[in-house]
């Protein structure tokens, strides 16, 4: 078994490139369990080569047959006098391993093993892919699958896969990576792409991922020269910092990456507790990722492929001002409603530019949206001048152009052709038509580097991505996880005294506590101090201690206090009689600011994940938080406030004064630093509540529980 | 000008079914401003009714030519010697009425006016425009227009439309019926239809609406019988009474209505103020009115379609429990992931059911979604087997099957025809296919009622529209809001002591309070009564008292109350020198509870509009309210609370007991009788806070504001 989560040793510089590129630029191929029935899995790569144009050598291995579908067949593949780059292997699982073993010794580069019965039938099957993995770790080859479809190179003809959807025509060559963990949800991806005109450049499935997994082809099409845009299909992850670095490779390579992750967690799920690791579900995690690393999370297929198309047609990177140009009033006030939706700009033409629009058409809406109407398939020339007129005085980054129905019609050929010279006046701009185009229309249109579309809200959804992506890789974080272990922690729930402690020393401005064993000693410690005080039962076992009378806000004297000490301890004995009880701990009452709750727990797959929450409701009724897996840079902090659905809080809201976000972004940084410090032996961590003050107040720690754990040997 | 938002006597029986009939069915067309040019809009209508096949009589009426397009032409439709059913006119603006005059003249039944230059250029054109409308009205004659596109008649072949896309082919005929107030937008939805083959049964365009609205026609849609489903497409509304009562007309016949409305206001808006009238922007009035009478409001053309296909194609309302069959695990996942968002349920298999699938495929998913894996692609009759398992044992009211990319295989007609044939097996089920299939294997699975996609999360949206579709019309309120002005309230600013008594007299429970007007009178007062007080400052000026020091609580004697009643009034002449100040009010300090605003403001298209938020974070940052326009029932109310983000405080949250609902469904009830008993002269009311109070506790009003306004003549 792998182990799940740990902080392994990868970084982004020692992804095996030169053995993947082995595997997946083949000049030959050998097909171990050859079929002469070209709908098996053991006739399709055959077939499939053939009839597509492979370049390269074809060896089918097969010892009962001496032709396979036109080809000299062979007994076995040490037989086979020329040299074999990659093995696809396609028999029975009880003969795998004897394949695996025969292509070894062949003196293979790579080999890609469809047969399926390995971990995904139990925990014999997992042995059998435990022995595979053993095998063709030791010989230094590098393995696709078992139980995947195989990969396609569409530019260099290679397909070695037996994807039933081929017999129906290959997808077109272009500059989109594909990678999927799912054999048949690939099929389906690039049959959808096959059907859009989208083009691909590799396509590849990793099935059970007994060596190469989704982070090794994603590092290794961050380096391909005949990708630009990479596509992924994940459902699931074992090595969170592998993922990490891959995702930090492609955003160095400037590639935008789109995601479908799915098993997303059931929104409103019973999850009652407001303890924070009870709102830090893995699949949030993975959120989190994404956005940390500037690869975009997608929930449907036609998504995924809109943002590839776009980032694959047009150049990657923009602003956010959109012009918009349409032959209907309404056309431009759906675009404007999405645009605006999606955090888009339209900023409005200068006065002088609004004449122009009015002088070429007298009752057009000139603003932006410029509406030059129906008057166009009369003139088809408004089209042009109005372009003119915006990209003169609008400084815009993107234009998009609404024809309704008029891209098929007669003057539709015309009409792309203007947008056309236009985008190859103003290379530095995004171009969009949206529309009804004939084929041959649209694709003059995408070659030019126009993106097209019929349905503006989906264009907007996609032009916004585009305005997302980041246009400064040095932000990414490079350094995984792997603990410093400067500090290490016990395994066992720290008192509320010593985790205070722990944070103070740890840079986190906490308040003032002490901590008294009995109701004289409370009596006797308040009169000295500054009042009003607050006293919270002070016990490793319990997280909502107002829950149970476990607090007492407000108190003005020694024999208040003293009350309440006997109140608090009572109550608690009878609420939880089981907790152990340290005492009762004395605090000054610390009122306004902002209630934050933040903390760090340990995700299976990424380690330890630092959250960010809003107290009271946001987080125990509307589950508002964010997350960003450690460590964490003062950005990245500054996002996660800027996440919060909330968030407007710290701004100020009826008179409040605006938060000291840089104390809060110095706290978040503080406790990412502690989690890498206390590395694998901090479990949990979390502050409820973090009082946020006014902007140069501070901020200030009022509770907080550390729980230490067990590290695995 | 029509007068806005007048609340005016137009209920759901004052429709006028006669006049539009005799508008949007004619038998005989008289074209006024006919052309032999076929490219102009005088020279359209007749040629698009000539290539489609109408069968009734087209009179191109011209004094310049004797035939035009083949047909004998007259030179003034009074020379025609047949009956003119419907005038259409495509003459320049400056001629329009003269024409008008014409076609009433000769008898006609009804007028599609073409001609733009009306209220769409200025006040000019807007008295022409209304002079054309006093003029058919006058007599009694239905108009289309001006600056329309006309309207088709898909079934008979009637073309009454220069709609540009046309040309390029007519939608095909279907059961759907389309209104649009833009011609453009309406142009390109049909040509979208026509690409997507989804079938019309009438396309009509309402332009400038001088006489027949958008709401006309959606009431003649609910009653035309050759459409079931309504798309309508919005840009504005005048008469909100009469909206409602075609949407009410629409729900009775059980006809879907489906609605891109656009204008949307900006989210994230500047407005600060957490006063409600700054909240119940109109378009958020229209999102309440769409949902009050369950009409689904779409943001994109594609969802537009999607509704108006499955709508179309299968039945009109199903319950919510799923099953999923798929052929990739991944496809699965990536569809119980959308159907949970959507609130669909996925009920497991029984054990029983879950060993039948695993009898059929060994390593099968068998919960639900059922995933019988690419074996199908072996052996065909394994889906056929799985749908019964699946339809016997589960109790499904949806059935969606992700065939993959093989549906575009060999078995593809195989595997369409077993979903056809379970189907008919399963008439009250809804059957959904997910896969790229040919057009007639396609065709022949949507003949059978079963809906088709090619994305499995846009088939799961529009499944979930049909759950969604409310099986009971009784629950409609059929009233309109015209005021019963049983309460004239005078126009001004109630002060607090009499709004909260005006609230009691309605039915409103509310916090006992007294004013005094002197500190002494305070300490007296406060001395009587049951303590802890609240002092708040009274004053029909101030709405944020809290704010500028206006508020003071817990008082625990009458020598701190009558502190309390200095410090106020000195903060507040500070603070607000302009306002008038009544004095100050004394109440029982109020806790617990769940902190709600409620409040009516008038909207000007729909008058009195309810709305309800939860106090503090939620209504000042998250702007959480819903609304719903009065009248409202029981059930409205209960949905309005339902609507909250932050709704699960009402169930009790950390040890909370649930909260009175019902009692606040009663506060709501009365709130909105109380709009309709003042009607017109209720400008807005405030209660800010009111507690709701624990289950059979009640609620109570703590504070209120009441204004009233003066009445247009």
């Amino acid at each position: 078994m792998l182990s799940v989560g740990n902080l392994s040793r990868i970084n982004e510089t020692e992804f095996d490139y030169d053995g993947l590129d082995r595997l997946f630029k083949p000049h030959s191929i050998g097909v171990i369990g050859a079929s002469s029935t070209s709908t098996k899995i053991g006739g399709l790569p055959i077939l499939f080569s053939l009839t597509n144009g492979f370049g390269g050598k074809i060896y089918p291995i097969n010892p009962k047959a001496s032709e396979i579908q036109g080809l000299k067949a062979y007994p076995a593949i040490a037989e086979v006098s020329g040299k074999v780059d990659v093995a696809i292997i396609a028999v029975p699982a009880h003969m795998a391993l004897h394949a695996v073993d025969d292509a070894i010794a062949a003196g293979v580069r790579g080999i890609v093993l469809f047969t399926s019965g390995f971990a995904e039938v139990g925990e014999d099957g997992t042995r059998a892919q435990a022995e595979l993995t053993a095998r063709v770790r030791a010989a230094g080859v590098r393995l696709l699958g078992p139980n995947c479809v195989g990969y396609m190179d569409l530019p260099a003809r290679v397909f070695a896969t037996f994807a039933p959807g081929l017999q129906q025509g290959a997808p077109k060559v272009g500059r989109i990576g594909l990678v999927s963990q799912s054999g048949a949800y690939g099929i389906y991806a690039f049959a959808l792409a096959r059907e859009r005109g989208i083009g691909l450049s590799r396509w590849i499935t990793t099935g059970n991922e007994g060596d190469v997994d989704f982070a090794d082809v994603l590092a290794w099409l961050a380096r391909d020269p005949g990708t630009d845009v990479i596509l992924g299909y994940m459902e699931g992850c074992r090595n969170g910092n592998k993922l990490r670095a891959a995702l930090a490779q492609a955003r160095e390579a400037g590639k935008p990456v789109v995601i479908t992750k799915v098993g997303r967690t059931p929104v409103g799920a019973t999850a009652a507790a407001s303890h924070t690791g009870a709102l830090a579900g893995t699949d949030a995690v993975f959120d989190a990722v994404f956005r940390q690393y500037g690869a975009y999370r997608v929930h449907s297929i036609e998504e995924f492929f809109d943002l590839g198309y776009v980032f694959a047609t047009t150049r990657k990177s923009t602003g956010r001002r959109l012009g918009v140009l349409t032959v209907s009033g309404g056309g431009g006030i759906v675009i404007a409603d999405a645009a605006v939706d999606l955090g888009l700009e339209l900023p409005a033409l200068s006065t002088a530019a609004q004449e122009k629009i009015h002088a070429l058409v007298p009752f057009a809406a000139s603003r932006n949206p410029v509406d030059v109407t129906g008057q166009i398939t009369n003139d088809a020339s408004l089209l042009e001048k109005a372009m003119t007129v915006m990209l003169e005085d609008g400084n815009f980054d993107l234009l998009i152009v609404f024809l309704a129905a008029s891209g098929r019609g007669p003057l539709g050929a015309e009409f792309a052709k203007q947008i056309v010279e236009m985008r190859q006046n103003h290379p530095d701009k995004v171009f969009c038509a949206v529309s009804i185009f004939t084929d041959e229309v649209r694709v003059s249109l995408e070659r030019a580097g126009c993106v097209v579309f019929q349905d503006p809200t989906r264009a907007l959804g996609a032009l916004s991505a585009l305005s997302r992506f980041p246009r400064d890789s040095s932000r990414v974080v490079h350094g995984t996880n792997t603990p410093e272990n400067t500090i290490e922690l016990e395994p066992r729930t720290y008192g509320q005294r010593e985790s205070l402690a722990l944070l103070e020393a740890a840079g986190v401005p906490c308040a003032q506590n002490w901590e008294v064993k009995s109701a004289e000693a409370a009596a006797t410690l308040a009169d000295k101090l500054k009042r009003p005080l607050v006293a919270k039962i002070s016990s490793p076992d319990i997280a909502h201690k107002s829950d149970i009378g476990g607090v007492i806000l407000n108190l003005q004297s020694g024999q208040a206090m003293a009350d309440a000490y006997e109140r608090i301890v009572a109550s608690v004995a009878r609420a939880r009689p089981d907790a152990r009880i340290d005492g009762v701990l004395l605090s000054p009452m610390e009122t306004g600011g902002i209630e934050c709750i933040v903390g760090v727990n340990r995700d299976p797959v990424f380690g330890p994940v630092v959250m960010l929450g809003l107290g009271g409701v946001f987080v125990e009724v509307l589950r508002d938080v964010s997350l960003r897996v450690a460590p964490i840079t003062e950005a990245d902090a500054l996002a996660m406030i800027g996440e919060l659905r909330g968030c407007q809080l710290f701004n100020g809201v009826r008179g409040h004064p605006p938060a000291d976000v840089p104390s809060l972004v110095r706290l978040l940084v503080r406790l990412s630093e502690f989690a890498i410090a206390t590395g694998a032996s901090l479990d949990s961590l979390d502050i409820n509540p973090v009082l946020v003050r006014s902007v140069d107040e501070g901020v200030v720690a009022l509770d907080g529980l550390i729980i230490g754990r067990a590290q695995q040997s």
